[in-house]
């Protein structure tokens, strides 16, 4: 099966580009787009490589693909049925090895269908681009965050962005991603007062206090959602106290939580809430937050509707627009306020042993990302 | 101040009889009682030495002094005024150690005590005996519950008990115990589902199951106590749930919480009770208890009355009979049947470094043993 994207995929598959490294990656990208006359810069921040790359005028209307080399752990590979970064495809045409769903097999796709494309249209109106990171898995610091940074500061255009990051569910396009909820983390700590459980009243159980405010908290309806968004969730992730001894009343409680927040509130608006909520009941807490990405959305418009249109088009389905799920580099390039959305194969074996993905899936991919590419920046259909 | 009563508490504070170990302890009391003519029986179990020690006739009314030789560790010792196993008198009389009040300094009095009441009573009825371990502090397995099971295997006689704990609140006297509150400790492990903080729908996450659940547990009024105990407490020693990451759902939820238990309860009564109250939310769970102690009571009777008035003799205090504060190996010396008291000095350093005692309270403490012992032998008061 000698396809040009499933080669690609083998081949970036076999560079153990462990998060938060490159391993080539990048530069197997480079040697494939150089004889199409891209231009290339590379990025580094940190340790971190990134790649920003692209082809036609920099003043017209621009879609970016964007995606990452880095992937995460195998964990035990003995738990592989084939190993990690041996690429091998099974009797079913499926693809094995750690990053064949997120995302060597989208970044290929995009590369490929950026090929394809500038081979039919080697004069063609706006600017196709690429922005890839090694840094998308890990912390994240170094990578898009920066890079977006750095475009903006020297005021690159960018109108569109398809993220190749794995947004099908059950079949190849049944799902886009047209924004993500906000993702906000609380760290809270309870104070009491230490001291033996025969003796209560000489302590002040942390727990204790906290038990009714915690009832309230998990029973709370943060929202309802809207149009575009699922209503917001909290979970409780970590609760800690004690010092393990059975006799001793714990002098403080941790407690983290986390919100994923739909566009009908704000962090500030959740801050003011749970502030409300463990003053009523008159706690005496140390409470941080961590703001991990606001969330942003693309309604429906050009880039939806062209994306919706091309995957009409080879796979039958009427494509969904999806908020849900956890955060992408999507929320950095959002910044940017160009129209973004994710589309790449299915999620089902991502992060997990034995991740795969569909020969037949990339090679729709590639001409659904075509189609798209061509639909913008062909045909001028610039909102 | 060469008073016997402080001669030796500061010898038994030299040694260093970290818990549970005894350093030569018990062979200084038993070189003591040596010339008074005592019987000793050193009960080893374990590594952990014990005595069992008696005067008199074994057929008769027998008063028990009960104590233990072992001591919890010094801490920081340079957080010390004067070095912990150094035994040092300041300027306001005050003898300072590791176990000065905890007990060696109570032991002392009472070795005291029986040495004075023999002298002057070489054929006393009845007997006075002494039952010293050296696994107080720490693990107790080896200690006074071997002990009081070998005692009550050969049905040796124990009508009264003394335990020399601190059982002093503000003014040496003022309080002695009658009983104890039981302890009974639940493990609980809330099981969930493990998952996504960004997909709550595919996980369970056990802290939001528990949370209505804690909040009325940590509510709930369990008795209100009676004539002799103080209303019965539960307090949550531990609670743990979560990976530590903050974008994953725990799958468990491990509380611990520890019950202080009147008579008006039965261990049975609270696992049913908690039970009841789990299963009401609908929980999964695993559930495991420790039961450390029951309670047990000596009501009003010849031992606190004997006891009181001895105290009102030497302090002019009328004494309060109290069941309050933790378990002591009172617990296993009840299940002998006899009446028990606790009685000793101020506890309100033990544990703690600057562990002290005062030296007066110590020469009362003698006066206030000797007395009852004298009420209790030689007076004929067997009830
Ligand atoms: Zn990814
Ligand atoms: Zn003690």
């Amino acid at each position: 099966m000698r396809d040009p994207v499933i080669e690609l995929t083998k081949q970036l598959i076999q560079r153990k580009s462990i998060s938060p490294t490159d391993q080539g990656c990048q530069q197997l990208i480079i040697d494939r787009l150089t004889p199409l006359g891209f231009t290339f810069e590379p990025m580094q921040f940190g340790e971190t490589l990134n790649l920003w790359a692209y082809h036609g005028n920099p003043d017209e209307p621009t879609l970016v693909f964007a995606g990452h080399t880095d992937v995460v752990p195998a964990g035990n590979e003995n738990s592989w049925v084939y190993p990690p970064f041996e690429p091998t495809i099974d009797e079913h045409g499926m693809l094995y090895g750690r990053g064949a769903a997120d995302m060597k097999g989208g970044l290929a796709a995009m590369v490929c269908a950026a090929e394809n494309f500038v081979k039919q249209n080697p004069n063609h109106k706006g600017r196709v681009a690429f922005l890839i990171t090694a840094d998308e898995e890990a912390a994240a610091t170094d990578g898009t965050v920066k890079v977006v940074e750095a475009l903006m500061a020297r005021k690159e255009r960018v109108d569109y962005c398809i993220v190749g990051e794995p947004s099908s569910s059950k079949l190849c396009g049944d799902q886009i991603k047209n924004g993500r909820r906000g993702s906000l983390t609380a760290n809270l700590v309870v104070h009491g007062v230490q001291g033996h459980v025969a003796y209560p009243h000489l302590a002040d159980n942390p727990v204790h206090r906290f038990a009714p405010a915690l009832a309230e908290l998990v029973a709370t309806e943060w929202d309802q959602g809207n149009q575009y968004f699922p209503a917001t969730t909290m979970q409780v992730a970590n609760i800690n106290g004690g010092t393990g001894a059975e006799n001793v009343v714990p002098g403080e409680l941790s407690v983290q939580f986390n919100f994923r927040y739909s566009s009908e509130l704000t962090d500030d608006v959740i801050r003011q809430r749970v502030t409300a909520l463990l003053d009523k009941y008159q706690l005496r807490y140390s409470l941080s937050w961590r703001l991990s990405g606001k969330p942003f959305l693309t309604p429906q418009g050009t880039l939806t509707d062209v994306t919706a249109e091309a995957i009409k088009k080879f796979t039958s389905l009427t494509t969904e627009l999806s908020t849900s799920g956890g955060t992408s580099d999507g929320r950095f390039i959002a910044l940017m306020g160009c129209q973004i959305i994710e589309l790449g194969p299915l999620n089902a074996t991502i992060h997990k042993v034995n991740e795969c993905v569909s020969c037949a899936d990339l090679k729709t991919l590639v001409n659904i990302y075509q189609r798209i590419l061509n639909n913008i920046l062909n045909r001028g259909q610039v909102s």
